[in-house]
């Protein structure tokens, strides 16, 4: 993620130095990793285990002016034979902040063993239902907490579903309300227990018959999304956690693609996007969430609490910073409630800096911050100041489920995620157009078919090196920020499953 | 709207009743109209002045046991040739709480004879700007409020946009960011009132010429836009503020489609619909506004003030009512930042009553209230509490835009907007084709094909009555909701505008 917070005193952070070679935040007021000094590193900086590189590899995959892209090695397969492909960015920071993961995993019962034990490796037990993952982690200001979520987010997962496992492995029937501490079905006698209901409520429903009736149906899809969305938080929260021992910087953008009992289910939490293609037509998969795409949410909180503003800035948005001067004039605005733009009259409450400013790529919360879902930053703070960013964002993905087994897949229908280093600068349509022609012309049997798919497309959004920077055929500037994709095949992983 | 507010004191209010007849409150503790008693009706009871009817056609329209279509009168003529038909409920309520407006009116500078006198009449002074508009309010606990957003929203409409007049005339130049009091762009000088920048911010634009970079381009319709979402705050503050010395009982669904300068304006709050059927194709122009569409929005104001929901309620949502005996037991549930479902250990909190609860037309807020936009409703509280609805809902309408200029349109292109009646047991689909279908057959010189398309809708929705109630021709049960229809033709206004 490019410049996506301000001040880069912490764009140098990472775990590649060897440990006592500690940086320094270079303002002493705020930012991030505040207290932080002097703490190990949860986990050491790296590439994906799947590239499986060499130190010297993993030197070279940093280096800013060649930007190598990286791949998949001929002989690694991952989960479906899915393709890889990575760059750093062009130099706003040290190392790699993206960060990725591809696991196939089992879901089981928690055993007793385990229970007060959990994220621990699979290590060679294949029994349960075969879960496969793919996530990219696009970090900011650090890769603490990209490196980590890749690390644990697919197991956070795991075990999420492992406690609801025994209603996994009867899909027939819909989950039940209510459950007792064992996990099995916890039912009410009719009548009983209606004893509670004070009286104010002409609805109380104190028959069993009409609770029956009144009951929402939850679907197991539906149980499994919101595993999905409690783990993003469980994770979210393992960092604040382990910060207080560990050296964890930054936050991160998270999209997951999990793939259970015949559907994925992709989990968007940031600026990072997944489309499938399939005929060669797009089918969207996830929404950005940026200051601009979740500006109403964010006015709304300033509104119902202005004490998180700091008394620093105003849940209105203007067009532009107002001057002094123009007190008493009038100026467009919208507030949380608006779409499009009124006047109203200046007063001295809105000389302070709107929490949303900004267009585009360059829009920010509170001057600092262009994405606003993700995991970390709790201890992102506007420069100089003690307001913190971390109430403004949400680490809650949105989640967008795509029933594989109910659709038709030839070898070259695929889906495409990766980060915003890719997407900035090609559009949807080109990366289908980009995908589907170089799959076309590829030996259908060749196993680096995706993996070179996958390098096509970053190439593409890297551009080459010309005197005026990094640029595309057509001229125009190439992504200059740490690009990550996967490709997924959608056919022919019924045998592996 | 039929039955959206639980506690059915307030059905049988309005202004049909000679003065003093009033209505007592069938419960004394909570309800609408509290200390409303004795207080004159802000307008009578009537039926859209367009309809023109007699007191004894009046008295007609609302037998609950024939339940006429009510339509124009042949050689009454609306704007543009519209099309329209009513019919009154089953017998939920004693007068039909649906109301509708149609105007055309004009766009002026407001005059300085006007300044301090706002919402006239235009008086036959046809100069200034045109402006269509059409309107569907469907009350709720009373026809107070739906009266009188009826008779006044379009000219707080005209009013606000004749406050921006001067730049309605200079359609080419985007509207200035900053305005002086007498309306004229201001332009601060650069360098000048940078000083007023505290440091604390890196981005401080203190030079005109990167503040101008800075500047966000606002289009013109984008202001319009802003104009009628005002519009709508206005109209329900001024039903708050005249509360004090009328009765205006209950609240309304409000939905207008404004016509300006070849731009269709469709602004919804509540739970009415308007589609565009062109070459038989529907487009959608509104989504409805209820507990269950904006279940995340309520649920994250009953978070972050608790206080709103008086100790009586949760924001936590569950699939049923819990009873006592299932503390401690796991039940599903999903939070504010959830769209999926999980499981949690029921605590004493939890046994409070969902803030939203029920499913598709039953789904209530704070088992009251089925629809979470729209206007008035300030008195309305949970039955027998002194808890107040007002805070969850909201009078801003969503604006879609149509641009009507840019599209070629027959004679059967169309656009139907009606109150929840005609849509709750008659699709988008049904709709366009027994719409088309009525046209085509219909002779297109005929002044009255739009009102008989109307009424053959309204027909559709309503049903015959038999012996098991108002059926549908499939013998499914039809609403037996007030219901209202516009039909709007989209081609051949040019020559009256």
């Amino acid at each position: 993620m490019i410049s996506k917070v301000k001040n880069a005193m912490s764009n140098l952070v990472g775990g590649m130095m060897p440990h006592g070679h500690h940086h320094h935040n270079h303002h002493s007021g705020g930012g991030q990793n505040s207290g932080q000094e002097g703490l190990p590193h949860r986990f050491p900086y790296g590439r994906p285990d799947f590239l499986d590189l060499t130190p010297e590899l993993l030197q070279y995959s940093t280096e800013h002016a060649s930007r190598p892209v990286v791949t998949l090695k001929r002989g690694t397969r991952l989960p479906w034979g899915a393709g890889y492909a990575e760059a750093i960015n062009a130099g706003k920071s040290m190392l790699n902040e993206d960060q990725a993961s591809c696991e196939k995993l089992f879901v089981r019962k928690p055993s007793s063993k385990h229970r007060n034990s959990t994220l621990v490796d699979d290590n060679g037990d294949n029994t349960g239902i075969p879960l496969h993952f793919w996530g990219v982690f696009d970090g900011h200001a650090g890769s603490g907490a990209a490196i980590m979520a890749s690390k644990l987010l697919h197991r956070i997962i795991r075990d999420g579903l492992g406690e609801i496992c025994h209603l996994l492995e009867n899909p027939n029937s819909a989950p039940p309300i209510c459950l007792a501490k064992n996990g099995s079905p916890f039912q009410t006698e009719a009548k009983k227990g209606g004893t509670q209901d004070s009286g104010e409520d002409a609805d109380a429903v104190c028959d069993a018959s009409v609770r029956f009736h009144m009951e929402k149906v939850v679907s197991l899809e539906s149980l499994v999304m919101g595993v999905i969305e409690t783990a993003f938080k469980q994770m979210d929260d393992l960092i604040e956690k382990e910060k207080t021992s560990y050296a964890i910087s930054g936050g991160c953008c998270a999209l997951a693609v999990v793939y259970l009992m015949g559907k994925l289910y992709v989990a968007n939490a940031g600026d990072s996007r997944a489309i499938i293609i399939r005929n060669n037509e797009v089918i969207p998969m996830t929404n950005e969430f940026t200051p601009e795409s979740e500006r109403q949410r964010l006015q709304y909180l300033g509104f119902l609490r202005p004490e998180l503003l700091g008394n620093e800035f105003t849940h209105i948005e203007f067009p532009r910073r107002i001057q002094h001067s123009e007190l008493g004039k009038k100026m467009l605005y919208r507030d949380h409630t608006m779409t499009g733009w009124a006047y109203k009259t200046i007063v001295e409450d809105d000389l302070k800096f709107p929490l949303i400013y900004g267009e585009g790529k360059k829009a920010r919360v509170m001057a600092t911050i262009g994405v606003t879902r993700g995991l970390g930053d709790h201890d992102l703070k506007v420069y100089n100041s003690n307001i913190y960013i971390k109430p403004f964002l949400s680490c809650v993905p949105e989640v967008k489920v795509y029933n594989l087994d109910e659709n038709k897949h030839g070898p070259d229908d695929v889906l495409v995620m990766g980060t915003d280093g890719l997407w900035d600068v090609t559009t949807d349509k080109e990366v289908a157009e980009a995908v589907s022609n170089y799959l076309s012309r590829c030996d259908p049997s060749d196993p680096m078919r995706y993996t070179l798919a996958a390098q096509e497309l970053l190439m593409r959004s890297r551009g080459v090196l010309k005197e005026r920077g990094w640029r595309l055929p057509n001229e125009k500037l190439g992504s200059g920020d740490d690009i990550t994709v996967f490709i997924i095949p959608l056919a022919g992983h019924e045998s592996e499953t």
